[in-house]
């Protein structure tokens, strides 16, 4: 019997949504998480829902099942009222129950087999680190995308900045490092197609801040915690340089 | 010369909206009242919009004209204003005069002849009645539509039992039946297409409470009041068993 | 160096890009001003951003830039917060630098000899004037637009009656004339087809009042101020009759 806030649930199901359309969800006796890449492999999600996260939680081993995640996604703003309590019941038949006070959804999780293996997550160094707020990173990538489909992010002493190239203009916008940054002496760069940052600067809207790990020609990782989960994101770097 | 209330003609408009892109509409010495089936027969409108209704009715015999429910409704939209009443002027010539303080719109209605008869509302015995508030419904109904396209109704002594049934997954919210239900001992359960629940149960919403009658595999029929109209939607069942 | 209130711009924007993509800009000493046709012929619209809505302006020549509408307009949308300023450099490379605090922005502006000369503005004597709300303007075109695609304007002793004629029916409304209108004898009246008028009532919808200049059979012509911005839109009448 597994119990959670709606709203925790929502979040979780909401951070993989951005992404990709199903996942391995791995239960354990920690709690839940997943790793899943988009269907192109171009940006990867890394979720954690922590035991701690949880109402009431009673999981000892380890499983692995299937999540069609707009499935759980849709269901779970059906149950969403302001204070809602989610309960999990793993059935011996592999069906799911998941309820609220109102409804009664059976779910029947989608094979684990049929669904993409959990990719190798990069072990990736990237020493510079922008710590900046959710809110002035949707705003910059909604204006970079006036402009063009991609975006160089630049970290250098004053933060991070962020420069779209479409065919004869370009606009640049300067995201100041708050603390716990650790910005470079010497600015390092990549470019990034805006498809992706779209979809992560929505979904990473409710969290406090973002640390934006950034590298030369290297993917960058959005770390950042909602509701308890700790998540991030991957993108992998455009090489070509953007024509000017 | 007629003169109402603009939010209850538009209410009027909005009911038969609902269902049916066009209707016969009966002019009687008590008041305005129609019924008309969809273009698929599957579902019925009746309203009845009573003489005291209006705040002025001079008409005295029985007529009917045909009525294009879109034109009346978009147009009611357009006058719509806190306190607007409707002055309705019948011509010699057949045209209609429709106006507002501000506004003057000269109607010609559709011809009787090409609109549909009216048809005979079918003499169900109905004995088990749940009384439900239209919010509920309306949320009930959109989250069904989730999980698929049908939905079984099922009252029983708790209320009305309604359950979707997805590919392999089910849903299952019940409602509470208020003051006036007549619920039965043995539950009685009909299947219906959502198409038309969605509609019904967007144009309900401004109702006090719908009484929903039921019976076994028998068409569902929607009693409501709504701005000093009586009206009700019936449906036929769907008669396959939704599979699982 | 050039520096203007956000709002001011967006706004000489908005009202350009209501009827057209690009237009050939005039920069002179006095302020920035443009006349441009859409793309049609039919309608035309007159826009002057004076001097002295600047906050700091130090052109003394006469220049002429290809203004890209929808861009700058895009732009300046970007750049909105509630009391920001803009600062517009013309480089010698022909590019232009617009920026807010936060944006920085390199434009490099249409070849003007790409973009349609600047229309000769037609001397039409118009010497009846209606002076109305743009509210009463905005919601009467609405109207008009659920009857039909045509809408003609009568200048009368009362005011300005719009009215529109579908294939059967019929919509009239009259807006009174405001202070400062010049009301004929004898009512003048052309036709007009609904689409530019949308567009035109959308744009004025800022402004403190719009004086309706109306002829018989002839354009009509929009004057209106906006932010500073003096500025009219011409639409040429349609000749053919309104069919009943």
């Amino acid at each position: 019997m597994i119990k959670i806030a709606q709203s925790k649930l929502d979040a979780f199901a909401g951070i993989l949504r951005a992404l990709v359309p199903e996942c391995r969800l791995m239960i354990t006796a920690d709690g839940w998480n997943t790793a899943a890449t988009d269907t192109a492999n171009v940006a990867m999600v890394l979720a954690t829902l922590p035991k701690a996260a949880f109402e009431e939680y009673t999981e000892t081993g380890n499983d692995e099942i299937g999540m069609d995640v707009p499935k759980w996604s849709d269901m779970l703003k059906v149950m969403k009222t302001p204070t809602s309590t989610i309960t999990i019941e793993r059935k011996d038949t592999g069906k799911i129950g998941i309820s609220d006070s109102a409804y009664t959804y059976t779910h029947v999780p989608l094979d684990p087999n049929t669904v993409r293996k959990r990719p190798n997550v990069p072990g990736i160094n990237l020493p510079v680190v922008v710590v900046i707020s959710p809110a002035e990173l949707a705003e910059a990538i909604r204006a970079m995308a006036v402009i063009g489909d991609k975006v160089r992010f630049t970290a250098g002493k004053d933060g991070l900045e962020l420069a779209a190239e479409g065919d004869t203009d370009k606009l640049r916008k300067v995201l100041t490092g708050k603390d716990g940054s650790k910005l470079p002496d010497k600015p390092v760069s990549s470019l990034f197609s805006l498809d992706y940052l779209k979809d992560i600067s929505r979904a990473t809207k409710d969290a406090g801040s973002i640390s934006v790990c950034v590298g030369e020609d290297h993917p960058i990782r959005f770390d950042f915690e909602i509701a308890g989960i700790t998540a991030s994101y991957l993108v992998a770097p455009r090489i070509e340089e953007a024509g000017n």
